[in-house]
């Protein structure tokens, strides 16, 4: 195996760099070696995972190492790849887009810096996990809850950044984020909102700012290093509802959505609830194997018959009610009431108070406890289970949700994979969520998994549907399909690249978005 | 008087600027005359209201109009102003901040392109104002509320740009906002978020899209010219009360504000509830003249004896529930326990369902109708009547809410200033927000204003608090209070500033972001 360099760099010159960064974090922190590098591979690619490789990782442990990393990448114009954790398979874990990037891998920033139990947030370094910060409030005692995404390993930092959301009503976390530290490519230092006043106290407190908010421009995007970032913590409330609603009926997708909406415009339902497909649910109880053994995605006869021995619907709605008792007493009552529209709809719903907790990992998420669950989606097929994920933004409309649901589902069967996939409700848009599910060692779905995917981008781009985020083999092609007037918006963004990175050092072509120096590599992987 | 020009432009180039903005806008709708400029002077200077003088003002009608204005701005260097209606005087009017600007006056485009009733949002024009979106919303029959700053003349999108808030539930107006259509200096058109795919009906539905999101960069900020903007619309609620709770001393503040923040922390109130100073209700109701006719603050015992008499509490609280009546019930009920624990705290609360509305203007805006009751402030003082603002950000602390409005109505006092002000709630910040009232043909009120105003700025910087917004005559005073790493937040404005706007034509010094060409002009009025 040859050595793997950072494009347009000689091996004599990458040794110097190396030798200099050595210098700055430490002989340990700087990876080098095949095994040491194969965690930075994506562990799921849709393809070949050499495709997206590191020619090394490097971890400092503070801001000013970060700064002095920075001027030697500057004066090689070495690319780095920012990591937290890199704990998302399904959109490229910690690997880089422009490969032979050097990672620069935060895990070892992993101070909780303030907690604020009377004005509910944290502030937090890149290398905390939703795990860490669970465990940090339980053993200090703060009557706090994180809300954790679907698996609890993730960094809070870089689940916030790429816009990722969990179940509760804290479940946007790009929207529950509030100041930032940022290290820009020339190691400048900033503090996004409030953060500017030196003595303030209120960075957490205050998103905007005065002037212009930059926050939400360093979200999936490669403009600065977050090394800091603020999350509002919900209160941990005094009593909770989970409920949830199974539905027998395929095309009942269009009135759960219709009538989910109104309760979600007047807050009677404040959290991401999700609209789980039979199959999802089905894949949290059981394996693929008992029900169907065939090639290709399994046939309706069988799902059919999977569902009704598992006592799961069609569509199955999660959501929680959080506060006083005789608030979400009536406010289940409405919902009820709504929901009851539906033939055949079957309610159940467990009620919590104090600090009872639910006992299944994805109803612990809807508790504020970090899990794992996610994970078993893995086991549904078999193999070594990996997956790829499709997201669209769906409007909050049943017509739309429909069609998605159907263009999708046709689709992955026509390249032999099952219809895995859900809706997060958003208010007045979903999150649907698809995973293209694979065993990875055969070489034949690997191939499916990656085609699909290309079909499921174009379809979305026909029907105008635009993807909130996009595994890194498909970056560019999902920023493509935001191209109102010649891709305006990409021309912005890559104008303040360029202002920012002029030597083009911060993850290339994450989102699309390419330095001046690499803009040749667009589409090339 | 001698002619007005742009700064560093010759009569000569000047004119030909001009010939060549009324082929553009057509002759009425370039303004140059001394009576038609007149109305861009900040009418409530504190201070030489032509310090801030435009040299004449455009009256674009469409896009491709701003465009070819931009490409002769560039030309000739002309710094422009751009204002929607220029409609808040607190703040500066539709005065530039750089003498000289040509003011972009957009209120020509005033169309309301879309209402969704369905999705709730509306899609507008900078010319449309609250009392227009109102209108149409009543005349369609749209069951939507709009939710309406202090006064309905004001833009909507200008309201939204500056980071204007209203009373409802939908009084953050930063953060309902969802997709823009914004002008480069360069002429370059984009649509942010989901408005990059052409064909896309998501655009108000989802904010952030792919990628950076850049919609918060372009509010505050001299980024761009936002010609479309989308506001999130509440639905009408079928039932609502509107609260009000007085409190008879001066430090109840504290509690006040320590018994509000859980309720907004849990979603019990979930409207931008306003703590009003006793002396703002009461200005609501009569004039100061009856209670006290002297030089210089009223004295306690004037303010005492008119809240007695008039019935108004030192502090007065005000919130909105909106909702389902047995909600409504509920959470009024939680509402009333949480405040009786404030010694002498006098509740009352009005009911109504239906199409019922308040008739007192500063009620209607929480019922989500326009009114111009703002404006009885002007009266307090008598003779002319002008107000300059202090804004500062507060945490939701009772300590630091007292210790504002200390050191506010102290400072306030010692330049013959009323602590004219109140509170409205956020949810972990409140915004502070006292005005100093003044009689504008008064020379030594005037002077006095602007001296306090300096003052209480460097009050605020001692204390580490910062305003979310500034007149134009302290926007570079403000900007250095968040002067963290030598400045490093303003650097990246102008950073960015630079590679968007290169020839610094658009709104050079606004929020202190001076382009490179004008840098020199910082702190110079």
């Amino acid at each position: 195996m040859t050595r793997s360099l950072p494009p347009e760099v000689s091996a004599a010159q990458f040794d110097r760099a190396l030798a200099g960064w050595r210098a700055i974090v430490g002989e340990p922190h700087v990876v080098t070696s095949a095994d040491g590098l194969a965690a930075y591979l994506d562990p799921f690619a849709p393809g070949e995972a050499s495709e997206f490789s590191a020619s090394a990782a490097l971890l400092p442990a503070s801001v000013d190492e970060i700064r002095a990393v920075l001027r030697i990448a500057n004066e090689f114009r070495i690319p780095l790849w920012t990591v937290s954790t890199g704990r998302n398979f399904a959109y490229g874990g910690a690997a880089p887009r422009l490969s032979g990037s050097v990672v620069l891998d935060l895990q070892r920033m992993n101070r909780i810096i303030e907690v604020n139990e009377t004005l509910a947030y944290a502030l937090v370094e890149p290398g905390v996990s939703y795990f860490d910060l669970y465990a940090h409030l339980r053993d200090k005692g703060y009557r706090l809850w994180v809300d954790p995404p679907a698996a609890g390993w993730g960094s809070v930092v870089g689940n916030t950044l790429e816009r990722g959301f969990g179940y509760t009503d804290y479940g946007d976390h790009a929207a529950t984020q509030c100041g930032m530290e940022v290290v820009l490519a020339n190691g400048d230092v900033l503090r996004t909102g409030m953060g500017g006043i030196d003595i303030g106290t209120a960075w957490q407190l205050y998103r905007p700012g005065y002037g212009p908010s930059f926050d939400a421009m360093f979200m999936q995007s490669n403009y600065g290093i977050v090394t800091k970032l603020g999350v509002w913590l919900m209160p941990t409330p005094p009593a909770y509802l989970l409920g949830e609603i199974q539905f027998q009926h395929e095309t009942d997708l269009d009135a759960i959505v219709e009538i989910l909406r109104p309760l979600r415009l007047d807050d009677t339902i404040r959290n991401n609830a999700v609209i789980e497909g039979g199959l999802r649910r089905a894949a949290g109880l059981s394996a693929r194997s008992p029900w169907y053994e065939g090639t290709g995605a399994m046939p309706e006869s069988a799902v059919t018959a999977m569902l009704k021995k598992l006592g799961v619907g069609r569509w199955n709605l999660h959501f929680a009610l959080y506060g006083a008792p005789e608030l979400i007493d009536a406010r289940y009552a409405i919902v009820q009431r709504a929901f009851a529209r539906v033939p055949q709809a079957k309610f159940s719903a467990t009620r919590y108070t104090g600090d009872a907790q639910p006992v299944a990992g994805g109803d612990r998420n809807l508790a504020g406890v970090p899990a794992m669950s996610a994970f078993r989606m893995l086991d549904w097929r078999g193999g070594a289970g990996a997956h790829v994920d499709f997201a669209p933004v769906c409007p909050a409309s049943g017509r739309d949700a429909l069609r998605q649901y159907t263009m999708i589902k046709t689709r992955a069967a026509e390249y032999g994979f099952d219809y895995y996939g859900g809706f997060t409700a958003g208010v007045r848009h979903l999150h649907h969520i698809f995973a293209a599910i694979f065993d990875r060692d055969d070489a034949y779905q690997l191939e499916q998994a990656g085609e699909l995917l290309r079909s499921l981008m174009s379809d979305a781009r026909a029907a105008g549907y635009g993807q909130y985020r996009a595994h890194l083999a498909y970056m560019d092609f999902a920023a493509a399909q935001y191209g109102f007037n010649d891709g305006a918006l990409l021309r912005l963004s890559e104008t303040i690249k360029d202002a920012l990175d002029p030597n083009g050092i911060l993850a290339p072509g994450k989102q699309g978005i390419w330095p001046e120096k690499w803009r040749d590599r667009r589409g090339y992987t």
